[in-house]
Protein backbone atom coordinates (compact mmCIF):
# COMPACT_ATOMS: atom_id res chain seq x y z
CA UNK A 1 0.00 0.00 0.00
CA UNK A 2 1.37 3.25 -0.86
CA UNK A 3 1.96 5.72 2.25
CA UNK A 4 2.48 9.35 2.49
CA UNK A 5 4.08 11.92 4.58
CA UNK A 6 2.60 15.35 4.94
CA UNK A 7 4.29 18.24 6.81
CA UNK A 8 1.60 20.76 7.83
CA UNK A 9 1.47 23.83 9.96
CA UNK A 10 -1.62 25.40 11.51
CA UNK A 11 -3.20 28.03 13.95
CA UNK A 12 -4.53 26.11 16.53
CA UNK A 13 -7.02 28.79 17.79
CA UNK A 14 -10.04 27.86 15.47
CA UNK A 15 -9.47 23.78 17.00
CA UNK A 16 -10.36 21.42 19.63
CA UNK A 17 -6.84 19.73 19.24
CA UNK A 18 -5.15 17.72 16.25
CA UNK A 19 -6.85 14.38 17.12
CA UNK A 20 -10.73 13.49 16.03
CA UNK A 21 -12.93 13.75 18.28
CA UNK A 22 -17.10 13.73 17.85
CA UNK A 23 -18.94 16.82 17.97
CA UNK A 24 -16.11 19.42 17.85
CA UNK A 25 -13.46 20.86 15.28
CA UNK A 26 -10.10 19.20 14.69
CA UNK A 27 -7.35 19.40 12.47
CA UNK A 28 -7.38 15.66 11.95
CA UNK A 29 -10.81 15.51 11.06
CA UNK A 30 -10.29 18.84 8.51
CA UNK A 31 -7.49 16.90 6.92
CA UNK A 32 -9.12 13.78 6.82
CA UNK A 33 -11.97 15.33 4.94
CA UNK A 34 -9.99 16.93 2.65
CA UNK A 35 -7.76 14.17 2.23
CA UNK A 36 -10.81 11.87 1.33
CA UNK A 37 -11.73 12.75 -2.46
CA UNK A 38 -7.86 11.79 -3.75
CA UNK A 39 -7.05 8.51 -1.32
CA UNK A 40 -10.71 7.64 -0.16
CA UNK A 41 -10.96 7.07 3.87
CA UNK A 42 -7.53 7.09 5.36
CA UNK A 43 -6.91 6.60 9.46
CA UNK A 44 -3.55 9.02 9.47
CA UNK A 45 -1.29 8.68 12.08
CA UNK A 46 0.53 12.30 14.08
CA UNK A 47 3.61 12.45 15.41
CA UNK A 48 1.99 15.15 18.23
CA UNK A 49 -1.31 15.14 19.00
CA UNK A 50 -1.59 18.76 20.17
CA UNK A 51 -4.00 20.25 22.44
CA UNK A 52 -6.37 22.45 22.13
CA UNK A 53 -5.42 25.82 21.24
CA UNK A 54 -1.70 25.03 20.54
CA UNK A 55 0.29 25.53 16.98
CA UNK A 56 2.24 23.87 14.46
CA UNK A 57 5.31 24.79 12.42
CA UNK A 58 6.02 21.27 11.68
CA UNK A 59 3.81 18.41 12.25
CA UNK A 60 4.07 15.15 10.72
CA UNK A 61 1.13 12.84 9.37
CA UNK A 62 1.49 9.59 7.59
CA UNK A 63 -1.61 7.65 6.01
CA UNK A 64 -1.65 4.99 3.68
CA UNK A 65 -3.81 4.66 0.86
CA UNK A 66 -4.83 1.86 -1.63
CA UNK A 67 -3.69 4.06 -4.92
CA UNK A 68 -1.39 6.07 -5.26
CA UNK A 69 -1.81 9.83 -5.67
CA UNK A 70 1.16 12.39 -7.14
CA UNK A 71 2.41 14.43 -3.97
CA UNK A 72 2.53 18.02 -5.66
CA UNK A 73 -1.19 17.59 -6.71
CA UNK A 74 -2.27 16.24 -3.32
CA UNK A 75 -0.67 19.54 -1.53
CA UNK A 76 -1.95 22.01 -4.15
CA UNK A 77 -5.37 20.02 -3.86
CA UNK A 78 -5.44 20.32 0.25
CA UNK A 79 -3.98 23.60 0.44
CA UNK A 80 -7.52 25.13 -1.96
CA UNK A 81 -9.22 22.92 0.43
CA UNK A 82 -8.24 23.42 3.62
CA UNK A 83 -8.04 27.52 3.62
CA UNK A 84 -5.58 29.28 5.40
CA UNK A 85 -5.97 27.97 9.28
CA UNK A 86 -3.78 24.40 7.84
CA UNK A 87 -1.02 24.66 5.71
CA UNK A 88 0.16 21.44 3.66
CA UNK A 89 3.87 22.47 3.37
CA UNK A 90 5.32 19.42 1.78
CA UNK A 91 3.42 15.51 0.71
CA UNK A 92 5.98 12.66 -0.15
CA UNK A 93 5.70 9.14 -0.43
CA UNK A 94 7.36 7.01 1.94
CA UNK A 95 8.35 3.60 2.48
CA UNK A 96 5.97 0.93 3.51
CA UNK A 97 5.30 0.87 7.30
CA UNK A 98 6.21 4.17 8.14
CA UNK A 99 4.34 5.70 10.99
CA UNK A 100 4.94 9.43 11.64
CA UNK A 101 4.46 8.68 14.85
CA UNK A 102 6.51 5.54 16.05
CA UNK A 103 9.22 6.77 13.79
CA UNK A 104 10.00 9.79 15.01
CA UNK A 105 13.15 9.95 17.26
CA UNK A 106 12.28 13.54 18.18
CA UNK A 107 10.14 16.78 18.73
CA UNK A 108 10.82 20.10 19.33
CA UNK A 109 8.29 22.78 20.85
CA UNK A 110 8.61 26.35 21.05
CA UNK A 111 6.28 28.55 23.48
CA UNK A 112 6.33 32.07 23.26
CA UNK A 113 6.37 34.65 26.06
CA UNK A 114 5.16 38.22 25.16
CA UNK A 115 7.50 40.13 27.81
CA UNK A 116 6.49 43.91 28.21
CA UNK A 117 3.83 45.95 29.73
CA UNK A 118 1.88 47.18 27.15
CA UNK A 119 0.14 44.12 25.21
CA UNK A 120 0.37 43.73 21.12
CA UNK A 121 -2.49 42.84 18.87
CA UNK A 122 0.06 40.76 16.59
CA UNK A 123 1.63 38.72 18.32
CA UNK A 124 -1.20 38.15 20.83
CA UNK A 125 -2.92 34.72 19.36
CA UNK A 126 0.66 33.06 20.10
CA UNK A 127 2.15 34.18 22.92
CA UNK A 128 1.31 34.42 26.78
CA UNK A 129 1.17 38.09 27.79
CA UNK A 130 3.25 38.11 30.97
CA UNK A 131 3.94 41.88 31.90
CA UNK A 132 6.33 41.34 34.80
CA UNK A 133 10.07 41.44 34.68
CA UNK A 134 11.76 38.27 33.80
CA UNK A 135 15.26 36.69 34.95
CA UNK A 136 16.20 35.38 32.13
CA UNK A 137 19.54 33.81 33.93
CA UNK A 138 17.73 32.09 36.42
CA UNK A 139 14.93 30.70 33.84
CA UNK A 140 17.80 28.81 31.76
CA UNK A 141 18.84 27.76 35.37
CA UNK A 142 15.19 26.33 35.95
CA UNK A 143 15.09 24.88 31.95
CA UNK A 144 18.63 22.78 32.53
CA UNK A 145 17.44 20.73 35.33
CA UNK A 146 14.71 19.17 32.92
CA UNK A 147 17.89 18.50 30.77
CA UNK A 148 18.67 14.28 30.20
CA UNK A 149 16.05 11.39 31.05
CA UNK A 150 13.75 11.95 33.89
CA UNK A 151 10.42 10.95 35.57
CA UNK A 152 7.94 13.74 34.62
CA UNK A 153 5.37 12.61 36.31
CA UNK A 154 5.18 16.39 38.05
CA UNK A 155 4.95 17.65 34.68
CA UNK A 156 2.00 15.05 33.17
CA UNK A 157 -1.20 15.20 33.27
CA UNK A 158 -2.13 12.07 34.61
CA UNK A 159 -2.70 9.14 31.74
CA UNK A 160 -3.46 5.86 33.74
CA UNK A 161 -0.46 2.91 33.07
CA UNK A 162 1.33 5.40 30.82
CA UNK A 163 5.05 6.08 31.32
CA UNK A 164 6.48 9.65 32.33
CA UNK A 165 9.84 8.84 31.38
CA UNK A 166 11.27 11.02 29.02
CA UNK A 167 14.63 12.35 27.61
CA UNK A 168 14.59 15.94 27.23
CA UNK A 169 18.08 16.07 25.27
CA UNK A 170 18.01 20.61 25.34
CA UNK A 171 15.71 23.17 27.04
CA UNK A 172 16.67 26.74 26.74
CA UNK A 173 15.22 30.15 26.77
CA UNK A 174 16.44 32.97 24.72
CA UNK A 175 14.93 36.87 24.17
CA UNK A 176 13.76 37.78 20.80
CA UNK A 177 13.00 41.19 21.18
CA UNK A 178 9.64 42.03 23.45
CA UNK A 179 9.24 38.04 22.95
CA UNK A 180 11.10 35.44 25.68
CA UNK A 181 11.21 31.94 23.84
CA UNK A 182 11.32 28.30 25.52
CA UNK A 183 12.86 25.94 22.81
CA UNK A 184 12.91 22.57 24.16
CA UNK A 185 13.69 19.02 22.51
CA UNK A 186 12.75 15.80 23.59
CA UNK A 187 12.51 11.94 22.43
CA UNK A 188 9.00 12.75 23.09
CA UNK A 189 6.61 14.38 25.27
CA UNK A 190 3.85 13.47 27.79
CA UNK A 191 0.37 15.23 27.76
CA UNK A 192 0.77 19.26 28.92
CA UNK A 193 4.85 18.50 29.79
CA UNK A 194 5.90 21.43 27.75
CA UNK A 195 3.09 24.07 29.51
CA UNK A 196 4.68 22.68 32.76
CA UNK A 197 7.37 23.96 32.18
CA UNK A 198 6.98 26.97 30.64
CA UNK A 199 5.08 27.59 33.95
CA UNK A 200 7.73 26.49 36.23
CA UNK A 201 10.22 28.53 34.19
CA UNK A 202 8.15 31.86 34.76
CA UNK A 203 7.50 31.67 38.03
CA UNK A 204 11.46 31.19 38.40
CA UNK A 205 11.69 33.89 35.93
CA UNK A 206 9.45 36.05 38.32
CA UNK A 207 11.45 35.28 41.57
CA UNK A 208 8.03 33.44 42.81
CA UNK A 209 9.79 29.97 43.00
CA UNK A 210 13.38 29.43 43.21
CA UNK A 211 15.86 27.67 40.12
CA UNK A 212 17.57 25.49 43.11
CA UNK A 213 14.17 24.39 43.79
CA UNK A 214 12.67 23.00 40.51
CA UNK A 215 14.69 19.25 40.88
CA UNK A 216 12.90 19.20 43.77
CA UNK A 217 9.49 19.52 41.66
CA UNK A 218 10.65 16.36 39.70
CA UNK A 219 11.79 14.44 42.15
CA UNK A 220 8.23 14.78 43.94
CA UNK A 221 6.89 12.77 41.07
CA UNK A 222 3.42 14.44 41.97
CA UNK A 223 1.58 16.96 39.49
CA UNK A 224 0.45 18.68 43.26
CA UNK A 225 4.19 19.70 43.03
CA UNK A 226 4.22 21.92 40.04
CA UNK A 227 3.15 24.85 38.92
CA UNK A 228 -0.01 24.52 36.57
CA UNK A 229 0.23 24.89 32.37
CA UNK A 230 0.77 28.00 30.88
CA UNK A 231 -1.85 28.59 28.37
CA UNK A 232 -2.07 26.52 25.31
CA UNK A 233 -1.94 29.52 22.56
CA UNK A 234 1.57 30.11 23.33
CA UNK A 235 3.14 27.05 22.49
CA UNK A 236 3.81 25.56 18.97
CA UNK A 237 4.64 22.25 17.71
CA UNK A 238 8.27 23.50 15.42
CA UNK A 239 9.60 20.31 14.42
CA UNK A 240 9.79 15.99 14.19
CA UNK A 241 13.18 14.34 13.52
CA UNK A 242 13.10 11.02 11.80
CA UNK A 243 16.13 8.76 11.42
CA UNK B 1 -8.85 71.90 28.94
CA UNK B 2 -6.21 69.30 29.26
CA UNK B 3 -5.81 67.41 26.01
CA UNK B 4 -3.93 63.87 25.08
CA UNK B 5 -2.62 61.98 22.75
CA UNK B 6 -2.60 58.35 22.56
CA UNK B 7 -0.30 55.83 20.19
CA UNK B 8 -2.50 52.81 19.67
CA UNK B 9 -2.46 49.22 17.70
CA UNK B 10 -5.06 47.06 16.70
CA UNK B 11 -5.72 44.18 14.83
CA UNK B 12 -8.75 45.50 12.48
CA UNK B 13 -10.26 41.49 12.01
CA UNK B 14 -12.62 41.73 14.48
CA UNK B 15 -13.42 45.79 13.81
CA UNK B 16 -15.93 47.37 11.22
CA UNK B 17 -12.94 49.85 10.86
CA UNK B 18 -11.24 52.49 12.99
CA UNK B 19 -14.70 55.41 13.14
CA UNK B 20 -17.69 54.59 15.18
CA UNK B 21 -20.58 53.46 13.19
CA UNK B 22 -24.16 52.32 14.47
CA UNK B 23 -24.68 48.48 15.08
CA UNK B 24 -20.96 47.30 14.15
CA UNK B 25 -18.02 46.82 16.50
CA UNK B 26 -15.22 50.29 15.94
CA UNK B 27 -12.12 50.71 17.64
CA UNK B 28 -13.24 54.29 18.10
CA UNK B 29 -16.34 52.88 20.22
CA UNK B 30 -14.09 50.52 22.50
CA UNK B 31 -12.11 52.95 22.62
CA UNK B 32 -14.12 55.54 24.12
CA UNK B 33 -15.92 53.46 25.96
CA UNK B 34 -12.71 52.41 27.90
CA UNK B 35 -11.68 56.10 28.14
CA UNK B 36 -15.22 57.46 29.49
CA UNK B 37 -14.57 56.02 33.12
CA UNK B 38 -11.58 58.09 33.37
CA UNK B 39 -12.69 61.16 31.02
CA UNK B 40 -16.09 61.18 31.04
CA UNK B 41 -17.66 61.13 27.32
CA UNK B 42 -14.70 62.54 24.55
CA UNK B 43 -15.20 63.22 21.10
CA UNK B 44 -11.87 62.10 20.29
CA UNK B 45 -9.85 62.90 16.90
CA UNK B 46 -8.11 60.48 14.69
CA UNK B 47 -4.81 60.51 12.40
CA UNK B 48 -5.90 57.79 9.96
CA UNK B 49 -9.48 56.22 9.58
CA UNK B 50 -8.58 52.77 8.79
CA UNK B 51 -11.17 50.96 6.88
CA UNK B 52 -12.99 47.36 7.61
CA UNK B 53 -10.12 44.47 8.11
CA UNK B 54 -6.85 47.10 7.94
CA UNK B 55 -4.62 47.12 10.71
CA UNK B 56 -2.65 49.88 12.68
CA UNK B 57 0.83 49.39 14.24
CA UNK B 58 1.21 53.09 14.89
CA UNK B 59 -2.35 54.74 15.02
CA UNK B 60 -2.63 58.68 17.16
CA UNK B 61 -5.95 59.63 18.68
CA UNK B 62 -6.54 62.86 20.67
CA UNK B 63 -9.00 63.97 23.04
CA UNK B 64 -9.32 66.66 25.39
CA UNK B 65 -11.58 66.19 28.81
CA UNK B 66 -12.36 68.56 31.52
CA UNK B 67 -10.07 67.64 34.32
CA UNK B 68 -6.65 65.96 33.87
CA UNK B 69 -5.78 62.70 33.80
CA UNK B 70 -2.32 60.63 34.99
CA UNK B 71 -0.98 59.04 31.32
CA UNK B 72 0.64 55.95 33.10
CA UNK B 73 -1.90 54.90 34.68
CA UNK B 74 -4.66 55.70 32.11
CA UNK B 75 -2.58 53.57 29.97
CA UNK B 76 -2.84 50.71 31.87
CA UNK B 77 -6.24 51.02 32.48
CA UNK B 78 -7.07 50.84 28.98
CA UNK B 79 -4.97 48.13 28.45
CA UNK B 80 -6.58 46.10 30.78
CA UNK B 81 -9.46 47.15 29.27
CA UNK B 82 -9.49 46.91 25.56
CA UNK B 83 -7.75 43.18 25.62
CA UNK B 84 -5.26 42.04 23.34
CA UNK B 85 -7.00 43.67 19.98
CA UNK B 86 -6.45 46.92 20.74
CA UNK B 87 -2.79 48.12 22.66
CA UNK B 88 -2.22 51.27 23.83
CA UNK B 89 0.94 52.05 23.36
CA UNK B 90 1.61 55.42 25.02
CA UNK B 91 -0.46 57.88 26.74
CA UNK B 92 0.83 61.81 26.61
CA UNK B 93 -0.50 64.83 27.66
CA UNK B 94 -0.05 67.62 24.57
CA UNK B 95 -0.52 71.46 24.25
CA UNK B 96 -4.48 72.81 24.37
CA UNK B 97 -5.17 72.43 20.86
CA UNK B 98 -3.50 69.42 19.33
CA UNK B 99 -5.62 67.61 16.63
CA UNK B 100 -4.25 64.06 15.81
CA UNK B 101 -5.76 64.57 12.20
CA UNK B 102 -4.95 68.11 11.44
CA UNK B 103 -1.54 68.16 13.05
CA UNK B 104 -0.29 65.19 11.30
CA UNK B 105 2.04 65.79 8.61
CA UNK B 106 3.23 62.81 7.73
CA UNK B 107 1.01 58.93 7.34
CA UNK B 108 3.45 55.56 6.57
CA UNK B 109 1.32 52.37 5.60
CA UNK B 110 2.45 48.98 5.16
CA UNK B 111 1.29 46.72 2.71
CA UNK B 112 1.93 42.54 3.07
CA UNK B 113 1.91 40.08 0.74
CA UNK B 114 2.89 36.40 0.88
CA UNK B 115 4.18 35.31 -2.20
CA UNK B 116 4.76 31.82 -2.18
CA UNK B 117 3.30 28.77 -3.11
CA UNK B 118 1.74 27.52 0.35
CA UNK B 119 -0.39 29.61 2.77
CA UNK B 120 1.07 30.30 5.90
CA UNK B 121 -1.23 29.90 9.07
CA UNK B 122 0.90 32.27 11.09
CA UNK B 123 0.62 35.71 8.54
CA UNK B 124 -2.95 34.63 6.86
CA UNK B 125 -4.36 37.10 9.32
CA UNK B 126 -2.06 39.83 7.60
CA UNK B 127 -0.90 38.96 4.58
CA UNK B 128 -2.10 38.80 1.38
CA UNK B 129 -1.42 35.39 -0.34
CA UNK B 130 -0.35 35.87 -3.87
CA UNK B 131 1.23 32.70 -5.09
CA UNK B 132 2.36 33.72 -8.54
CA UNK B 133 5.91 34.43 -8.72
CA UNK B 134 6.56 38.56 -8.48
CA UNK B 135 8.79 40.86 -10.50
CA UNK B 136 10.12 43.19 -7.48
CA UNK B 137 12.21 45.38 -9.69
CA UNK B 138 9.12 45.98 -11.66
CA UNK B 139 6.95 46.71 -9.46
CA UNK B 140 9.56 49.56 -7.71
CA UNK B 141 9.14 50.59 -11.00
CA UNK B 142 5.37 50.94 -11.14
CA UNK B 143 5.36 51.72 -7.27
CA UNK B 144 7.73 55.01 -9.03
CA UNK B 145 5.19 56.40 -10.63
CA UNK B 146 2.97 57.48 -7.60
CA UNK B 147 5.96 59.51 -6.12
CA UNK B 148 5.24 63.26 -6.07
CA UNK B 149 2.56 65.33 -6.11
CA UNK B 150 -0.20 63.98 -8.13
CA UNK B 151 -3.95 63.56 -8.27
CA UNK B 152 -4.76 60.42 -7.15
CA UNK B 153 -8.77 60.11 -8.61
CA UNK B 154 -7.88 56.89 -9.97
CA UNK B 155 -6.45 55.44 -7.39
CA UNK B 156 -9.57 56.78 -4.81
CA UNK B 157 -13.18 55.67 -4.09
CA UNK B 158 -14.91 58.16 -5.10
CA UNK B 159 -16.04 60.95 -2.03
CA UNK B 160 -17.87 64.09 -3.60
CA UNK B 161 -16.24 67.33 -3.67
CA UNK B 162 -13.64 65.89 -1.79
CA UNK B 163 -9.81 66.75 -3.68
CA UNK B 164 -7.83 63.69 -4.69
CA UNK B 165 -4.67 65.47 -4.99
CA UNK B 166 -1.83 64.24 -2.47
CA UNK B 167 2.08 64.00 -1.96
CA UNK B 168 3.65 60.74 -1.80
CA UNK B 169 7.05 61.19 -0.41
CA UNK B 170 8.06 57.53 -0.75
CA UNK B 171 6.69 54.25 -2.24
CA UNK B 172 8.93 51.10 -2.02
CA UNK B 173 8.67 47.18 -2.44
CA UNK B 174 11.21 45.03 -0.31
CA UNK B 175 11.50 41.10 0.15
CA UNK B 176 11.34 39.94 3.42
CA UNK B 177 11.95 36.23 3.43
CA UNK B 178 8.36 34.85 1.78
CA UNK B 179 6.85 38.48 2.26
CA UNK B 180 7.34 40.61 -0.31
CA UNK B 181 6.34 44.53 1.98
CA UNK B 182 5.32 47.66 0.20
CA UNK B 183 6.33 50.40 2.42
CA UNK B 184 4.55 53.63 1.38
CA UNK B 185 4.27 57.39 2.70
CA UNK B 186 2.61 60.73 1.99
CA UNK B 187 1.13 64.10 3.65
CA UNK B 188 -2.07 61.76 4.03
CA UNK B 189 -3.95 59.35 1.79
CA UNK B 190 -7.31 59.17 0.36
CA UNK B 191 -9.85 56.45 0.72
CA UNK B 192 -8.35 52.96 -0.61
CA UNK B 193 -5.57 54.77 -2.04
CA UNK B 194 -2.65 52.76 -0.66
CA UNK B 195 -5.03 49.07 -1.55
CA UNK B 196 -5.36 50.55 -5.14
CA UNK B 197 -1.64 50.91 -5.46
CA UNK B 198 -0.91 47.77 -4.28
CA UNK B 199 -3.58 46.06 -6.60
CA UNK B 200 -1.69 47.74 -9.96
CA UNK B 201 1.69 46.91 -8.72
CA UNK B 202 1.08 43.23 -7.73
CA UNK B 203 -0.33 43.37 -11.54
CA UNK B 204 2.62 44.54 -12.63
CA UNK B 205 4.59 42.32 -10.63
CA UNK B 206 2.96 38.99 -11.97
CA UNK B 207 3.21 40.53 -15.76
CA UNK B 208 -0.45 41.58 -15.90
CA UNK B 209 0.21 45.05 -16.91
CA UNK B 210 3.43 46.51 -17.63
CA UNK B 211 5.18 49.01 -15.48
CA UNK B 212 5.13 51.59 -17.74
CA UNK B 213 1.65 51.87 -18.41
CA UNK B 214 1.01 53.50 -14.51
CA UNK B 215 1.65 56.87 -15.27
CA UNK B 216 -1.03 56.65 -17.52
CA UNK B 217 -3.31 54.89 -14.95
CA UNK B 218 -3.15 57.71 -12.83
CA UNK B 219 -3.38 60.60 -15.68
CA UNK B 220 -6.60 59.04 -16.93
CA UNK B 221 -8.08 60.26 -13.19
CA UNK B 222 -10.69 57.71 -13.75
CA UNK B 223 -11.18 55.28 -10.83
CA UNK B 224 -12.21 52.72 -13.66
CA UNK B 225 -8.20 52.91 -15.19
CA UNK B 226 -7.46 51.28 -11.77
CA UNK B 227 -7.25 47.90 -11.00
CA UNK B 228 -9.34 47.53 -8.47
CA UNK B 229 -8.59 47.58 -4.31
CA UNK B 230 -6.09 44.58 -3.24
CA UNK B 231 -7.57 43.01 0.55
CA UNK B 232 -7.68 45.09 3.10
CA UNK B 233 -5.75 42.61 5.86
CA UNK B 234 -2.67 42.98 4.56
CA UNK B 235 -2.92 46.31 5.12
CA UNK B 236 -1.13 48.18 8.34
CA UNK B 237 -0.51 52.03 9.79
CA UNK B 238 2.31 52.25 10.63
CA UNK B 239 3.08 55.46 11.54
CA UNK B 240 2.16 59.39 11.75
CA UNK B 241 4.34 61.90 12.21
CA UNK B 242 4.03 65.53 13.61
CA UNK B 243 6.14 68.58 12.95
Amino acid sequence: MPTYKLLIAYDGAGFHGYARQPGVRTVQAELETALAPHTGPVDSVVAGRTDKGVHAAGQVVSFTCSEAVDPARLARSLNSRLGPEVAVLDVSEVDAGFSARFDAIERSYEYRVLNREVPDPFLAATSWHVDAPLDLEAMNVAAGAFVGERDFASLCRKAAERATVREVRSATWRREGDLVVYAVTASSFCHQMVRSMVAICVDVGRGVVAAAAVPAILEARDRHAARGAAPAHGLTLVAVRYA
